[in-house]
């Protein structure tokens, strides 16, 4: 018997492999000009007479050989120099067989030729904060966390409609943003112990800036925290809570928008000679100016405006520098609408306001991260000079949702009315991913978050439909490329069929509406990736790809774990993979693998089971 | 029986399809902020509930409903409203089917999401010179085409190996670029009859300007036409003489370098206080400057000088701009090295200097084109707002050779040493046709020029090795979507193996040497490309991808051509395609097609011979 290496469950491990982690590429921070080393694995059998480094400098390819660099019953290694010419590098490999030419690219082998698109790249960009893809992101809708004692003192503003904290919010309409539950910042410092509990270690708190709704996108000001919220002291409270506990704290910010209320836009509609006048664009048709998505409550920000710089993001006395000092201290930014932002028509100073806010971070809090919310496709924003990362929904949400959706689910797919959502297989998944990651330099794609839900969408109960499939989702999520971001609540299966009806209160005290199961889940999955340098900054070397379980291998100098989760009962697979020792620890699930070995080489046989979620270490 | 539309041979002509003809696109030119109509074809029995128009808009996509426009017994089509908010909008069609959602973009259907690279692409763009697209271009090496009798009288230059006219090139090292055949623009209007008859429109002239080279892409000056090939009066004649007989002619400029020898370099060298002082890159190492490729002969320009622009670029009395103007009259500018142009490991001008020379045209004479040579993946550089078409290596050259390579033809692959080119299957070639066209608008993708070779490639008679394949090759050459660019004597079946051997002089005197019977197959594509405007501008849709035969429908709203081009016997298709008249009369080739009809719609028998070019009109 040998392994089945060209197709079918196995093939994947037998195909050449590369990526920007530590076994393949000689690691950052990297300099413009610069020569690094990369590496890449070449499974025996493979057939290749020589393997090539194809990269790119000034639009114009130059070819070089690899030499063999190691070599074992598995695996041989090929090496070559890569010099850093451009800002971003962008290569691949060719594999040359007898009788053609194979190219490695970021997507996968290629049997013809490929456009640049999917080459591997590498950033010259100054690197993101080291903390930021260790962290387990947790994130937090203020009106619909925890509400303190002071809460009950605080009058309703004339735009909300109270509601009670077990009220279920409306899932559609003008009434969504309506509905005020009261949560709070000293809420939050109240619940630190079950935030803690779970793993995680960064909280992200959606806007937190007055504004005439509950989820206050539309903010009045950027100025002070919201009094509803406690203040700005409130604010103060909960970062010194979470520092005190070594945890960190982001905020949230438009800059696409402000809301049609803030001081801003007042002053631009009633004085036109004023500085704020040009922070906006003025146009005929509609309400007079240019809005998100046609909204005439929040008037779009133009770039163009000299004096908008310096008040929001340019430097320590704009907003985005401000709020970064103490005594708020936060430790970054989620960049609201960041795909819209700065671009409009023939506009488009979205790259420019990119740079500067990472300049702003750098000149007043260089440990502080950035992050887009671009819940399309972001790969040309993704350089790593802008954001750190991005809000993964391309590369990870919508393609794990489409997986694991349960049938009749009730969710209205794309936003469209009476679409249902799709019910995909795992290679499509797959497919899906790979498309998304590939043109991303992996020093972005180590800081991507990663998310089964946020107060945007469908949660993820809701999506998969039962406890057994959530697991499964959440097994993804701690063991996947990137940074888990739970939306708070999932960790207890909350339910919601849109990110409206998603945006419900958490239960402190409705043990019945608690999954404590899945909360334990989370809590042991979270702690596997802790303890796991390999979840957190190793290789994925996709090795699996069927209709009802997919694999992968994340793997670093010291370790290698192989993931293997499963939405349903599959037939089982052999793989060819090194496990030196012969014998492989099961770290998370209850099945054991089988080590095997044919032709000197070993293999595991991985179990059929499913729905499961599976995490063994092979080295 | 019925048409098989899920697999096989006949599935392509069941999918659904959109191009940027117009029979699915109202035409241009666009202007930015209008809305415009697009629809799309869909199969019968494809089996969708609904379709809809996604756009994206400032980075955000939009999704609207289409209408049911038209329906007969092969298609339905839907149209709706595309707005073109910015400078390229991008945009595609999901197709609703009862339990999935399926995507139609540039690069054909697909099953799971996919990401923005490949949808189609619509520029509000200045549209090229009209004439562009409907040219036939022939690419004239001055050195090697024709010698005048005056050439006789003029000294061989210091640099020079004087060639006689049969020698046969050299094909590597340093020799190439020296040996001098004499050739001149006299020589060039001497054969106007031979290049009118072949039915040329357009006439490409690689550089003119005094250089120490053959090739003379190392200018010393750009201020006159080199005396060796008979100076600025030379160019006057030659332009006069094409002119009168309606044709056009197109300059080379070298916008990325200049030769070591050119008077800019000179004085850049020699007074570090000189204006000249910064069109050049100074830095350590190697010769002191950056140059092409590593090659001290020719140092590259620097467009972060203010005075290169005014002297190169930009205006009447640049370089660009004289030429173009009476007396000389130039009809365009092929640019070579586009794609290195005013890029430097973290300068990137590119963008920047492609909208001056458009400018620059727009200024000087509307009506010239501008093309690009990038050899490698354009697709990010063709937004149309820059270069009118490109050198379609990549969409076109690459995949063309590797389908139809002869083995053993002794050419060395990607220029590798021992690497044999591969031998690739028509779905293959297809996939990376569509690869490298998918991105680009269809604007851009009629004026692309597409050649089986040019003085930098080996030539095409050496790539497929036979007369029966050469004349394949040109069948897909003259029916492709975009510009036939050929070289001077691919129409008499020259040969050579290197880009430096194919600069081979033409045969005139030599009978024994010029394959007349694929000369005349080139004339009668040629004649047939003028005849029928579908090849020019009409809709391609692929309907056919075997390994040995590929075919395309090119459609207007008056007809509709089937395209087959087979490099070998294959097992012949029925394809379900449209044949109103019942009739389908043959255009090129001997075959004739056979008319079926089943279930109401027609349908056509295409026979299984080959090597074989066939073009049949459907109506």
């Amino acid at each position: 018997m040998t392994y089945c290496t060209t197709r079918g469950a196995g093939a994947l491990a037998a195909l050449p492999h590369h990526d920007g982690s530590e076994i393949y590429v000689q690691q950052g921070p990297y300099q413009l000009g610069s020569v690094i080393t990369v590496r890449v694995r070449v499974p025996r059998g493979y057939g290749e007479t020589a393997v090539l480094l194809r990269f790119v400098q000034d639009a114009e390819p130059r070819t070089v050989r690899t030499a063999l660099a190691r070599d074992d019953e598995h695996d041989r290694w090929y090496e070559a120099e890569l010099p850093l010419h451009n800002p971003v590098t962008s290569y691949r490999f060719a594999l040359v067989l007898p009788d053609d030419v194979h190219w490695l690219n970021a997507r996968g082998v290629h049997d013809r030729g490929v456009t640049d698109e999917n080459d591997f790249r590498i950033t010259t960009a100054a690197p993101a904060p080291e903390w930021l893809h260790h962290s387990v992101v947790y994130q937090v809708f203020p009106d619909r966390f925890a509400r303190s004692a002071a809460a009950d003192d605080r009058p309703t503003p004339e735009w909300a409609e109270p509601a009670a904290w077990d009220d279920e919010p409306v899932a559609h309409g003008a009434r969504t943003g309506k509905q005020l539950y009261g949560g709070d910042l000293d809420g939050v410092v109240e619940h630190l112990d079950h935030i803690a509990d779970l793993g995680v270690t960064t909280v992200y708190l959606t806007p937190i800036f007055p504004g005439r709704s509950a989820h206050r996108y539309d903010a009045s000001t950027f100025d002070e925290v919201d009094p509803l919220l406690g203040g700005d002291e409130a604010l103060v409270r909960l970062s010194d809570a979470l520092h005190a506990r070594g945890m960190r704290i982001m905020g949230d910010i438009t800059t696409n928008h402000t809301g049609e209320g803030h001081e801003w836009f007042h002053r631009a509609r009633t004085d036109e000679s004023c500085a704020e006048r040009d922070f906006y664009y003025w146009i005929d048709g509609g309400p007079g100016y240019a809005s998100w998505l046609g909204h005439s409550s929040l008037p779009k920000l133009n770039f163009a405006s000299p004096e908008l710089g310096p008040r929001l993001i340019d430097g320590p006395g704009s907003v985005i520098g401000k709020w970064l000092q103490a005594p708020w201290s936060l430790d970054g930014w989620r960049v609201d609408v960041a795909n819209m932002t700065g671009r409009y028509a023939d506009n488009d100073h979205n790259e420019d306001v990119g740079r500067r806010l990472r300049a702003t971070l750098a000149a007043v809090n260089p440990d502080a991260a950035l992050i887009s919310e671009h819940f399309h496709d972001a790969r040309g924003d993704l350089s790593g000079e802008t954001w750190h990362g991005n809000m993964n929904y391309t590369a990870f949400s919508n393609p794990v949702w489409t997986w694991l959706a349960a049938p009749g689910n009730g969710i209205r797919y794309m936003g469209v009315e009476g679409l249902a959502m799709p019910r995909r297989t795992g290679a499509q998944m797959v497919a899906e991913m790979r498309d998304f990651d590939a043109a991303v330099p992996w020093q972005v794609l180590l800081n991507q978050w990663n998310m089964l839900g946020s107060h945007d969408t469908p949660r993820i109960r809701t999506v998969v439909g039962s406890r057994e499939m959530q697991e499964v989702a959440a097994g993804l999520l701690f063991t996947y490329l990137g940074v888990p971001a739970m939306f708070a609540g999932d960790e207890l299966g909350l339910t919601g069929t849109t990110g409206e009806h998603a945006r419900v209160p958490m239960p402190w005290d409705r043990p019945e509406r608690r999954d404590e199961v899945i909360h334990e889940r989370y809590r042991t999955l979270a702690r596997l990736r802790a303890e796991h340098r390999a979840l957190r900054e190793g290789s994925l070397r996709w090795v699996l790809t069927e209709d009802d379980a997919v694999g992968y291998v994340r793997e670093t100098a010291d370790e290698a774990l192989l993931v293997v989760v499963a939405r349903a009962a599959w037939p089982g697979a052999e793989l060819r993979l090194a496990v030196p020792s012969g014998m492989a620890e099961t770290l998370y699930g209850t099945a054991d693998l089988t080590v095997t070995e044919h032709d000197g080489a070993t293999g595991v046989v991985v179990p059929g089971d499913g729905p499961t979620v599976g995490v063994w270490k092979l080295r």
